[in-house]
């Protein structure tokens, strides 16, 4: 089902001060920026071998990612793997029982297809589904 | 620095309910499985394109793990970078103000060698170094 971890994703407070951290502490360089309204963040995408870090910062304190800094601070936020075809990645969650969050794929950054699974269920962890375009 | 992610690690408090949870939830194939007494768990691998997705469970409540566990629940628990020189990566780290937990390289599972970063200072973020043997 699972064809490789697409991005990681790190829930910050101050995107401008992280991708400094990022660039001049680790290294990395900046290949992609942008706001989602949808998911109320603004991402900054650092490739790392074949995935991604993810920096994601809340667009405002009530949105998802200001909601969980506010309750655990900054740090790692949820995983994302990549899957061939989302649709049945997410029927086959469904059929095995795991919580979806995102029952129908919906358009996330990059034009790809995205999905979110739930942690309850999940062993604690906040599962994204890629699917390129 | 960093050539990929070599690894994401999830605290789960009943490590075969979680191998069973990979295996048959998302279909993944355990590779390797694993006791370090030195950091106090049962680990076990599972790959996923060019990363492990790697599983931790406490050899005790009183474990660093363990600990973490009953303080913020099961979950992800920290990244681990591949580098080509971790002596390099560690001094270079310590010279950016970067807080270190392990100054020096001790050995890790599959006898890699590894170090940690504290995630103070850098952005709640727990960090390993992994160098490949």
């Amino acid at each position: 089902m699972l064809s490789k971890i697409e991005h990681i994703a790190l829930a910050v407070s101050d995107l401008e001060a992280a991708i400094d951290h990022y660039t001049q502490i680790w290294g990395l360089s900046l290949e992609h920026r942008e706001t989602v309204e949808d998911q109320g963040v603004e991402e900054a995408m650092f490739r790392l071998g074949d995935s991604y870090l993810q920096l994601l910062a809340p667009l405002s304190p009530e949105s998802p990612v200001g909601r969980f800094i506010r309750r655990s601070g900054e740090g790692l936020h949820h995983i994302a793997y990549e899957v061939d075809d989302i649709e049945q990645a997410l029927s086959d969650l469904k059929k095995s029982g795991v919580t979806l969050i995102d029952e129908q794929p919906r358009t996330g950054s990059r034009g790809t297809k995205i999905a979110f699974v739930h942690p309850k269920g999940n062993l604690g962890l906040l599962v994204e589904l890629v699917q390129k375009s």
